[in-house]
């Protein structure tokens, strides 16, 4: 797979499971630009586009997030991480988030999906306390986008937002003004494993039709 | 284009624009099975899938949902409607949303993504007064799934939240229960334009390398 090529857009949505064990093999820059410039083509409420990408590939800034990141996982997790002998499905889920955890430091792309901060518009005036909100629906579109857009390429990618927790000190590192806040940290690199269709509820279970409530069976 | 062809996913996703104006024929309903499916694809915060999808294509909601709209539309637009004979960027685009909001009620199929209220886990326990928010990082990446499925199906679609104006109403029209949130309302029918590129920044002014404020050209 190039960055020139066009692999069918349902083909990469029906196959697009998140990527968490990644080989440490750098990405390359016309990729990272395929990224990015998918990314931009996002929809953004009235096309404001007040998103920032940081992009990190160099030892320095991988080291930094990897070891933060693998802390919290840790921390979060606590003594929750299932025997070695467990197969079932979320002991999987798990060790698949604690191997991405311990190897994030070698993940070759890291890409922080930013957004300025802005109140909405139905939050009033005097409701309008201390630091304003990223604009979450003007940045999850393109970080949508650059998941695919990974798969499209064959490298292999997830979405997390565990760096929530360090925020601060992730601001203070990459020099990340405080009028931008950190919504999504996407780990991508050619993956270990294969793509392959997702575990998830039927439509039935998740539309209604016409009023709530009213559900169908798929035609 | 059928439910069942695949075009390129980049061929999609970089000509994908909001389309606002929409013919008032049906979508047929393999189109919407389609599109439903295509959004429970999306990633969501440990596979949780806290996401419901209200499809609204009967007159009566339409109406509903149409008038409501357009009502506030013309309120949050205030003497801000452009002059006929103004041909500038932002006056197209400001006409085609007020195109949109006098034809809603005629839009064929309108999608209220729905995502369940849960405080994220950032947010400390003392910190969780009242309703939580919608997990966003949970239900706009189905959001893009279901434009871009759209643009894949030559389907017109874009994205509002205008809704938000309403909410109240809107609950008690469809009988949403409170511990959902409405995140965003997506109009869908075939379309009178044209898909095309997109008017956005270039990735030189959107990206960062290793640290904020390291800009490079594209490759």
């Amino acid at each position: 797979m190039t960055a020139d090529s066009d692999p069918g857009l349902f083909e990469c949505m029906f196959s697009m499971r998140a990527m968490r064990r990644l080989k440490p093999d750098p990405v390359p820059p016309e990729m990272i630009a395929k990224i990015l410039e998918a990314a931009t083509q996002a929809p953004s409420g009235q096309n404001t586009q007040r998103w920032a990408f940081l992009v990190i590939t160099e030892e320095e800034g991988r080291t930094f997030f990897g070891q933060n990141y693998r802390d919290w996982i840790y921390r979060l997790m606590g003594d929750r991480a299932p025997p070695e002998d467990d197969n079932s499905k979320p002991a999987r889920q798990m060790k698949a988030a604690l191997h991405l955890a311990d190897h994030m430091h070698e993940v070759p792309l890291i890409i922080l999906a930013c957004g300025k901060r802005d109140w909405p518009f139905v939050v009033p005036q005097e409701e309008r306390v201390g630091l304003a909100p990223p604009s979450y629906g003007s940045i999850y579109p393109a970080v949508q986008n650059i998941l695919l857009t990974c798969r499209g390429l064959g490298l292999g990618a997830s979405l997390t937002t565990v760096h929530q927790m360090f925020e601060p000190e992730l601001r203070e590192f990459f020099e990340i003004p405080e009028d931008y806040g950190v919504v999504a940290s996407i780990p991508i690199g050619f993956p270990l494993g294969n793509f392959g269709p997702v575990t998830r509820d039927p439509i039935s279970k998740k539309a209604h039709y016409e009023k709530w409530g009213q559900q169908r069976e798929a035609p």
